[in-house]
């Protein structure tokens, strides 16, 4: 019996945290691997909701630090399934930081993680399926399916 | 010239996490010192985001943890302004701690943190007046007084 | 058989550490969390030594923080049981900063904190009784009686 | 008058830690995320050495995470610069996790990070040019560039 | 004009900390690493009491670690200061270790540190004399200047 | 039937590391504790190799901090096993610092750690045999046993 199909919205994801001074080097610039760490955070949390229990990183998509994030910025994290296969999952993350005094949110990295879900033993298990509500999440699940046939024909 | 009032919606924050084995005890339970120091962040983000700029914290009300938070939990900490003086804010944090498993989410904490608008040479500064849009933003501004007056009565 | 009473100064309790870079806003202002994390284990240490086992937080009074801490600043934590019920126990916890540099040391901040004794299943488990020995004792006794009737008062 | 070029030998470098339980979720598997603070770091170190300065993440590539890590492995990152351009540098790292007990190393992940050399004002700063000195690096070099290539095509 | 002499008991210092999951490995026994960190917070705080003014450290002597210290222990920390030379300090460390539950303490190592004290540039500063005032303290004086002894004889 | 004897060079080990921030006093110096805790892991590492298990670290001999080691720098610590004993090994600590802008590394650092392989019940258990091959190996296991009959003669 298949499981129940859940719908995108069901794993939606934030996670949030204000960027201190042993997150950064000496010019108050956050280092690219602490935003790394947040992210896979991020898309853990996600997929875990979707599946229902433990999943564990499988892949991350080539991710640019166009912008650089400060020490005292709120970085914020969202994150949501964009598309499922038998036992794994495409998880997109947008990063935005927000400087605390002006106000001004700048989205700074988009991320996509593939994970999998995994029994006690750590073998595959099947995820539920995905049902796609809006025409955003059908077009990020197209796009999806598109960067996963890109790398199977690599 | 006063400062525009904001509303309450535009500094409500959310703080969230991944509770990690370096946050709990031998048993696996999350240390009340851990969910305290995410609390403070979770109102310092609020505060700095009405003031439009740096804040202390002035005091924690009375704290309640009925409920322990698990390794591997989500915890998610929502904060919004309940009440402005002139240069001072009482930000009220709701604490939530998920299972990723069963995807049962508790309410484990309320709390009240006062926390204040500084200047760089960290003298206290006027912040915006709080535009009340809701019933329940209201009610919470009623409840924040009548702290407030309860607590200079003692 | 009823657990034999313990004095005050049994379970008595120190806790000091040296004010990190780390642990700090970009001003050099360590974080209200960071004090609250170190009340927590101060109050921990205090109260496990008294019940001799494990003990949970449960609550934590209103603590103000009116005197700023900076970072190269030594943080002294002192802890003792004020009252004892039949699980649980209110701990005192004095917060004192001292600057290296003057010698000069500031009382930060007061805080109590209620714990309850557990077993291994989590559940409450009765605590020694409570030895008064000298006329501060028996203050702090008699005041911590009293938050407790206002509190169950409200 | 252009910088003198330097060898690929004279940045390669070698980051290398023990896991620990901090690191790790509760079934003891080092989360990806620490893995990719550490690459960041091991990437950084190298770029650094070869632009005499201060240098920023611009873009990691795909990276695949096939093999677990657990707590108590010692993890160690060898990163070498595969290609420069005129202010930026491709720098490839290899992840090796170590069992410490049987002695067996796996190689667990090969990721590229693009980096960018700045000057204190955080603009742009030319690199050094690369010497290649063995086939290995030739070819490494040849893979970086139709990389390069690939992707200012899409 | 020299600096007014200080007694030993002027800037004895007690640090203490909690044993977290974080501090050990998988057996639940805590690093040497850990324990070495904090004797030198220990020695540094008691040196700048001493000194009125930062120390950096010079030597640690042979230390040994004969007793395993435990997840969920309490461990304390007791230095004072030895000796002093003319910049030079020799503080003295003594770890214990205590088993919350049942109470026992155990002395698990002795350690030598020698600091000294530096002014805003880094340069070595006089550190005023030390008055000895007990009997131990005199012992402890006459061992350290043998130890100094031996040092410069070899 | 006795162990395996292991070369030297079978259980050498580099461990290496971006000195952060959170690492350093507010001077920018890191602080000696940070160091040490580093020439444990390092240690751990060469002796766990060596003895194919775990190792608990016995003692650290006097180490010396002529030479400051600033935030920004990369901290590279070389390990090697110098004598083993029948159930104890010493290993030699080599601490280097280098300046990623200015390329100049210097050694900060000697240090001699001496650990002991455990079983599962944390009982001492047989390590193999020390197979010295060149010279310097040979001179570094002359000067161990010299440093143990010296200090056995104290």
């Amino acid at each position: 019996m298949p499981l129940k199909a859940k719908p995108v919205r069901a794993s939606r994801t934030q996670i949030a945290d204000l960027m201190f001074p042993a997150d950064a080097n000496s010019r108050g610039t956050v280092f690219g691997g602490v935003v790394l760490k947040m992210v896979d955070k991020a898309a853990s949390v996600c997929a875990y909701r979707h599946a229902g229990g433990a999943c564990v990183t499988v892949a991350m998509e080539r991710i640019e630090f166009r912008v650089p994030i400060y020490v005292g910025e709120f970085v914020v994290m969202e994150s949501q399934i964009n598309f499922v296969g038998s036992t794994s999952m495409e998880i997109g993350v947008e990063v935005y930081a927000e400087n605390l005094e002006t106000g001004k949110r700048r989205h700074t990295n988009s991320c996509f993680v593939t994970m999998v879900s995994v029994n006690k033993a750590g073998s595959p298990k099947k995820v539920p399926g995905l049902l796609l509500e809006t025409p955003e999440e059908k077009s990020r699940c197209r796009e999806a399916l598109l960067r996963r046939q890109q790398r199977l024909a690599r």
